[in-house]
């Protein structure tokens, strides 16, 4: 298969995960990752797995869809292996109606299982500042 | 090339990136990255490419050496492509005397150059806590 179909498959898993995020649909999520993938997240712990249910719950704490804009995703690609890093936009709306967006960065790292690319490992974060505050740099933009 | 052989050097590179570390020798850091590496980092931008002088004036910070144990990396390759993740426990002095020692989630993308694995992104971060208080959660083990 040729790098740049490869390239095509991945970015439309990622388009997938941004309309299932948008439709609140943890499992159109969940089901695009590895049984056994290990996740980085934006809040504790240091990693987790797959959890369609904790991600259902966070979703639905939301009004109205959330928004997972992809910005600048680069993908290598050998073989059955991928990775692609890039930026996520997050914007939603708090039950109480306050907007909230920021910007991410992430890495995603993918395995061709049975002719589908499913995510084995990804990164999402935030930098925070180090000038004491210690508070996330939710006011970048890339 | 065996895949056995190739996580062995990839773990080689993180243990010399280890030993930079602890030297104090940002040089020999980044002669791991590729020259267009994107870093996404603990500190902000969301992103930045190589920058020895940023980070030999950030090791010198410190009283004595830093050190950056490895946990748990679990390596992918396929090729001349790889990726690996896992953790880092930063331990260093200020100049104060205080102690800091936290650890922090990583993965590392690769590509093998003329024979040598060179890093061409990596993204080290720490969750935080979405308790309202948004604090970098420095006090999570792997």
């Amino acid at each position: 298969m040729k790098t740049d179909t490869a390239r095509a498959e991945i970015l439309a898993v990622l388009q997938s995960i941004q309309r299932a995020h948008r439709d609140k649909n943890a499992r159109a999520v969940t089901a695009h990752y590895e049984p056994n993938a290990v996740i980085f997240d934006l809040a504790p712990p240091l990693a987790h797995g797959i959890d369609s249910k904790g991600l259902q719950t966070w979703l639905d704490k939301w009004k109205g869809p959330v928004d997972r804009a992809i910005r600048d995703f680069d993908v290598a690609v050998s073989d059955d292996l991928a990775f692609g890093h890039g930026y996520l936009q997050l914007e939603a709306t708090t039950q109480e109606g306050e907007a909230v967006s920021f910007w991410m960065r992430a890495i995603v790292c993918l395995k061709r299982v049975n002719g589908v690319w499913k995510i084995v490992h990804d990164h999402t974060s935030v930098p925070f500042y180090m000038d004491g505050s210690f508070k996330p740099a939710f006011d970048l933009k890339p």
